[in-house]
């Protein structure tokens, strides 16, 4: 169960695992088309700002995606962004010219523990790679921009879960695709079990440096302002784990739909009926599960990884086998 | 432990209990001075809008409160803005002549299963008892504006926990008062354990009309935009229970320091050094953990009511009783 | 040229003008049914919160008002909520038992350079009263919610002003009413003229306790994410005539639309094909300048008026004859 | 008058100006120090969110400045937060290693009118020399940033103005300095007189593209939240000289104060007395009147240009000679 069981989307990963290099772009596409031509409605919820994703003010305003979503490490935000502006250029020669600007949507964490951060090792190829490797089987764990991520002290990265919520007569899917890279061991909470205060007897004083980005998916037909409350349930999934929203951790969540999607050059945006928002909670429900359940996706998918200045992150597996 | 371990922090109840009329006002008092004058760095954080409290405006852009803190239920809160408006004329009579008006500041959740709150039977009286009787040692559960709310479908209330956080040398006091008033039976978690599941095989179909008012005082120096991070980590505390923010359920958090005042009419404010935001993760920690036990201690505190129409919620300690 | 020629849309005063008494309540009802079971799209957006109206924490969150839209004076805030609560209580007796409360939606200026606020002269007749009244044909300038307000240390009051837009081949109507009663007299300009100069040569140490009420209506088919926008251009109207946006005022801009409505118990809403945001500009054009120019029809409306302990309004006319 | 009469502040430019290549990058230095190591007291209004700026996210949240102020062209925002972060890097080698990684502020305008953005022709040496080039005195009109972009349909650019607050017995300083490249020619008006009519009979029916971001520096000791309140202001400034934000214009202000700076390691954070609020109106007419006299400043300053594909913008001296 994944964030592919919303019909059309996809993902792709391109890593890079050598040495003192752990990183990599994870990319998310919420439809096959061009995201440019054909918007898709979003809307994003910051619960900790600690982060430097860019795209986050015109999709606040505006209610759209106009890209696909890329994940990455902070400091290769700047370079992942112009490789968006240069792949919708590629597809649509007017933008910047007879056409607006076009707005890159690029999140971020901090791999600086496993990853030589300051090598800035992403480049544009790297997105587009990621970009061509689309699809609704996809790897997850230590890949893509998981790669170098560290979670609860553990080894992080990439994790997916998705539920079908029922409204009335009708089921709808919700997915979500996390980049885990938040928490101190101790804090972590399995189903309500406290592991972490199994795997760690002291509390370290050093303070979260880490963050996470929360992606949902749905089908379900919502506007902009109705996929803002479906995001903000992430802040439910999440503190389930343990976390309180670290002070150093960029703690972001967007929700988009792949009900319908905004025509670029359209004078009007025709909707389908939209829930009301008195049925939500089904999907509330199933925003808080999908996001809790990805986050234990990616400690149970994660291996352990050796990165920089031997620096080393446990899998949540080898530190249980460790244990016992 | 409750909220006035934050020293100079009272609080009062008047309740309402007979017959259909099951409900209250609750005053909190950060200070025992008049808030009009010596204003309250403070600062909300709305978690889920569907709320009728009053004062939130003003309070975003001023960053302080001007009034004591009152909580009832979603109709009595006209009457008691109004009684804050005169008791704050009553002690400064130049309000609203040649000084500014008030900004009252009034919380509430829906009591309307035990209470008939079609009956508005708040009147202003009930706020200047509450405010009389406010002191630092206070009664849980089913007391002032707590008495007619629920909870999990269960008994709910106020609640209240407290939690010390140490910052490098320092200690920090930091506690929680709760009117807790949210949520379905079987999502309910208690430290970890799914209890609510297990009191409850099937789940109603019936939506949330809830709501939970979060506060949370501490004597750590902030200023207000400090604060509202500090309120924001009341989302980790009530998704520990089991929340997830449920549609119709109104849940806010504010926080307020008691380190220092803003006097009314100064024209310059002197602030005691702040901590740095990079200290601040123990008291995010510590204001979760008190959200959290305070949610708990409105359960455990409360006792079985009866109210309108047959109504009646069973104490949890009851249901527990009624279970084994 | 009023806020009525959107069409559906109505207005209604309650003046109370006796002696230090000079206050009231306007009411605007966006549509002729009853506006919980037919919610109306809209947002508000906060230009300066030095304010203390009620309803927009639920109008954030779910983009819907669900009463009529009433305005009074600062301490008759919480006597209007209660009348509103209980016409719709009236209208709906399921309200606050079976079904969820309603949410009040009152906004307020300080009229206390005229009028006694402290007297809390307003009572729940008054707004039954207004709502009764209400009416295509309505006056503006001292009357209502207006009687006893000042702007540019003129005479203030209601004013309402609309504008045509054409966007591709349609027309749409958008039209502003405002509750004027913010400035100081030298910072008044009229049609790019410095009239406040011109009327003052020096300026008044004293700072502005004003505010304005500034609210939309368009026939316009938006979501209430598009509809925030066109609230928000209110800035630019309100800036063309002198204003700051003064610390003591309440600047606050609601729109709503009248081209389709949510149904209360409905699973899903359907909506009319929404304009899209790049065709925008038109309607934001036409609120900003339906905006300045029911400020100025404030003005040019309003009577001089005399009020508590000897204070005196001019009207803008008088003031300009006194002149010459 | 500048920006560079708040003492400490100082701007550099670096300018691309051959054929197709119309554009640059400008840097605005709040002090002469590291801004990593002594964060600046910062707050940004997004008054139409239509931009591609970065640093917004964690600025809002911390509200503190870490890099010099970047301003380019839209499609250069990358490389010149890549840049920033080098520098940082090249400072404080510890970053995103034992330190937290480092927010870059990227402020950008669409200049594709004159320049040939899709070359993403900025490289990262172009923020190293603007930086380098940092001083008291700088030019304005078509430089740096400011090189490419149209204002009003006339050569836009760099402009800033500076204006003195007297509050109580203190004077304080407050200036501006904008990137100016919004609005449609009939719209301009200039003091108050409708310049763009008379150069201009008839509207074009094409969309703004454009944008203006607003910066806003103060010496007087304000908090980020009073900041946030002053960089609101400039949304009046922009409103006086035709803007009504139009749909494609990112307009979005800024505001920092220099009185004091947050160490980045300190455990506590002293703050100067800060003025109360209910001070502020001199400060606010001050911010508002210097973004307004920026904007003029910019239009003024500016040279006619030729760019890419025939384009070429009329100075508006040189469009005043051509009409008279």
């Amino acid at each position: 169960m994944t964030i592919s069981d919303v019909a059309g989307v996809t993902v792709g990963h391109c890593t890079l695992a050598q040495g003192a290099i752990q990183t990599g772009v994870t990319v998310i596409r919420p439809h096959g088309g061009d995201v440019y031509r054909d918007k898709v409605p979003a809307a994003a919820c910051v619960i900790n700002g600690f982060g430097k994703s860019v795209g986050l003010v015109q999709l606040d305003e505006l209610g759209v995606l106009e890209t696909p979503i890329a994940l990455t490490n902070t400091f290769g935000v700047g370079t992942v962004a112009n490789a968006q502006i240069r792949a919708a250029i590629a597809a649509n020669p007017r933008i910047g010219r007879e056409e607006p600007s076009v707005n890159p949507l690029v999140f971020e964490c901090n791999d600086g523990y496993l990853n030589d951060m300051q090598a800035l090792a992403i480049d544009e190829a790297h997105y587009a790679s990621a970009l061509d490797a689309c699809s609704a089987h996809f790897a997850r764990g230590a890949v893509g921009a998981g790669r170098g991520m560290s979670c609860f002290e553990l080894k992080g990265g990439i994790g997916s879960a998705s539920r079908i919520a029922r409204i009335g007569e009708q089921s709808f899917t919700t997915g979500a695709l996390v980049l885990a890279n938040f928490g101190k061991l101790h804090q972590l909470v399995i189903e309500g079990e406290a592991v972490g205060r199994r795997l760690q007897a002291s509390t370290h004083a050093t303070p979260e440096q880490g963050s996470i980005i929360m992606l949902i998916a749905t089908d379900a037909p919502l506007d902009s302002r109705q996929l803002r409350r479906v995001a903000m349930r992430a802040a439910a999934g999440l503190a389930r784990t343990g976390s309180v929203y670290g002070h150093g951790s960029g703690d972001i969540a967007l929700a988009f739909t792949t009900a319908y999607t905004a025509r670029h050059d359209a004078d009007f945006i025709a909707l389908p009926p939209l829930i009301n928002d008195a049925r939500l909670d089904p999907l509330f429900q199933a925003a808080a599960e999908s996001v809790e359940h990805a986050i234990l996706d990616a400690l149970h998918s994660a291996e352990t990884v050796a990165g920089r200045d031997g620096h080393r992150r446990l899998s949540l597996n080898d530190a249980l086998k460790a244990r016992s």
